[in-house]
């Protein structure tokens, strides 16, 4: 086999999966054969979160009972919030969900092979206690209630965030998002969960495994990136500017870009359309401007189109959402993806050990310590 | 690409490496050209580490240099004390060193990509600290000081273990053992690692991703389930007659097999031999005849020889290691193999994201709620 560049296994087969297809015939997303686009449309996360679990979209019974189960999953032990007040107030909330959710693992932990579905729903359904609660206790110095009456776990997440009911339009589109992010076939956090699940660990080291991989800048926290770069330019003038800049100093463009999809990011679209509806309902349009103006010189200038990162962030900026927790919402989706591929790894499991090629020195005498240059 | 059995990648090269060959001719080891027969004979886990970290083997002002820093990294933050002790008594010891890790990464984190070796030493140096705080709190009630005066990482284990200056055999073994542990190129652990950091993550994600995924009864894990197999009898006679079930049975024996080596493990050679050395002090040979007889039923039935987790088991519990720390000593050695992949792989990256065969239902109607079966 020939490596390609620095490796990265673009275009290697790694396994078999029925969860998703990614960019065929170069941009199409499905979940289990549904649309990205009708699932946008016309289901919620949790339908979406289902589906990818489940392997079916739930009929209005099997729905209700979903939701009013996950609603009572949103509680903490009492030794996580423990640790979540020590957690010092610096730490990026990557840190903390990945720690948080790693902690859960020994408060409960997954006994039986069985469970994985059970974990899977406590894990989704309390990943935005674990990052509102740690959030809360240190920036207003007070212990929330995580337990709230809200339905979605979209309006669970900006309720806890802001302390009072959620506007209609905000909530559905952080909704949308969540459906957006879900699942994405083997991207490197999917693999890396897979490649832990692939030893028999446990669900919470796969999951963990997740969201330390989806933490770096080239994969979920190139939303955050993407923030900073918008407001680095006060208007689409300096942003035109700018990007040309960083475009000659070869430096890369967070929010553009993507292995797989070669013509456009069919998330983008939709998301693009969502800011721009934000943008309409705050009657603020300067982000939502600088971003089409960045998008329009990486398209002349690079041919790059933006992925689903590039607009959630001025979306996420305008519901209210501190930029430091764009990757960590990228998780509570993700969760969801991740298992589904945690689950199917195990269902036809074989250790992923791939093999190196060498390139180091040839074998050498042993030189005793006093030898030693 | 053709996928053999259920994937796992076998026999795909994933990307070039300096740091180590495994399986040369069918057998051997290697770390950045050396021997693991000399490693194991003349170098300590220091220098090993020293080796794999900073690319040379240390000279004696280096090694002096490195020996008395690393003893000084031995302390806890407190509010990761206060963690340890939330991490309720029967957590498995994985758990524990995969979230002290990971918050370890919210108190000290990486600020910048020159700090990858000090984090790598400050890891290296306090995972001990971490698992035997967190097992003295829950055990024995005791707070204890995580500083010793021993120079050696095995000499330092031993003694928060066991809370006593440690025989010098075992001292001896254990360090042993770490070489061996130390580096094994494209393992599973080690890849995973490698993903994480490939998404430009920081250290504490990809090494928090190396122990969830060092987990797993098929790769780390299995120096603890192979010691529940021994134990499982009290003759050798038994163990012939109960493994010789287990393989009618198609179960897997574990500590035996592996992926890369076809011929034998040459790192079970020097653990056998430290085995019998520990059995022969101790005179008690129960475990080790047992153990050799499980060896000669696997090379008669299955010619599968045992691996190094296989004669861990016995040496570990000689030394008055708990089963359950068996796993986690790995962790301590595997760290400096997982930094130096890290490393490597930050120096010439790019993002490792494979593509998956799409085996799944095809493009789907949406079906309304009220519709759906
Ligand atoms: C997504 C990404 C990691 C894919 O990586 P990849 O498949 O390995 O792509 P490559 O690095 O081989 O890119 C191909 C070329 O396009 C360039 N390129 C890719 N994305 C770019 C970007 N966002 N800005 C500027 N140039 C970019 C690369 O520099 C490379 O140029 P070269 O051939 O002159 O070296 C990459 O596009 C990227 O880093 N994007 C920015 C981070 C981001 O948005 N990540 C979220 C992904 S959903
Ligand atoms: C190490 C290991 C995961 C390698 O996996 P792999 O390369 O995918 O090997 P395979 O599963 O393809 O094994 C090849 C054949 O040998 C058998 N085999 C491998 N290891 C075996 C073992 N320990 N006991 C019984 N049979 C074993 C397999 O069942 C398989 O038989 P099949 O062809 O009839 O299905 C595997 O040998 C194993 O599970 N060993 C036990 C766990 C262990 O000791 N892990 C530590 C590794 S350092």
């Amino acid at each position: 086999m020939v490596i390609k560049k620095a490796g990265g296994l673009s275009d290697v087969v790694a396994g078999k999966t029925e969860i998703a297809t990614v960019g065929k015939k170069g941009r199409g997303l499905t979940y289990r054969g549904y649309a990205i686009e009708d699932l946008a449309q016309s289901a919620s996360f949790e339908e979406t979160a289902y589906l990818l679990l489940y392997g079916k979209l739930p009929n209005e019974v099997e729905f209700e009972a979903y939701k009013s189960k996950m609603a009572k999953l949103r509680g903490l032990p009492a030794g996580l919030r423990v640790i979540l007040e020590q957690l010092p107030a610096h730490t990026h909330p990557m840190d903390v969900i990945r720690t948080g959710v790693s902690a859960l693992g020994a408060f409960e932990p997954e006994r039986d092979r069985q469970e994985v579905r059970e974990v899977a729903d406590r894990l989704i359904a309390s990943a935005a206690s674990i990052l509102l609660y740690w959030r809360h206790f240190h920036l207003d110095g007070i212990r929330i209630d995580t337990e709230t009456e809200n339905e979605s776990i979209a309006g669970h997440f900006l309720q806890l965030l802001h302390g009072r009911k959620p506007d209609d339009l905000h909530e559905e589109a952080l909704d949308i998002s969540l459906t957006l992010y879900a699942e994405h076939e083997f991207n490197a956090s999917t693999f890396a969960a897979r490649v832990t699940a692939s030893t028999m660990s446990d669900i919470y080291s796969a999951v963990t495994t997740g969201i330390g991989t989806l933490r770096g800048s080239l994969h979920g926290g190139a939303n955050e990136a993407a923030m900073e770069l918008i407001d680095a330019f006060a208007t689409p003038d300096e942003a035109e500017m700018g990007v040309q800049q960083m475009l000659v100093q070869k430096r890369l463009i967070m929010g553009f870009g993507h292995r797989v999809y070669t013509v456009s990011d069919p998330r983008s679209d939709i998301m693009k359309r969502i800011s721009q509806s934000l943008s309409l309902q705050a009657n603020d349009w300067q982000l939502y401007h600088i971003s089409e103006r960045i998008e329009q010189v990486m398209q002349r200038k690079k041919k790059l189109f933006p992925n689903l990162d590039f607009y959630s962030a001025s979306a996420y900026r305008l519901m209210g959402i501190p930029t430091s927790l764009f990757t960590p919402i990228f998780v509570i989706a993700r969760m969801s993806g991740w298992i589904a591929h945690i689950i199917e790894q195990r269902d036809n499991n074989r250790i992923i050990r791939p093999i190196a090629e060498y390139t180091g020195p040839e074998q050498q005498p042993w030189i005793s310590i006093e030898g030693r240059a």
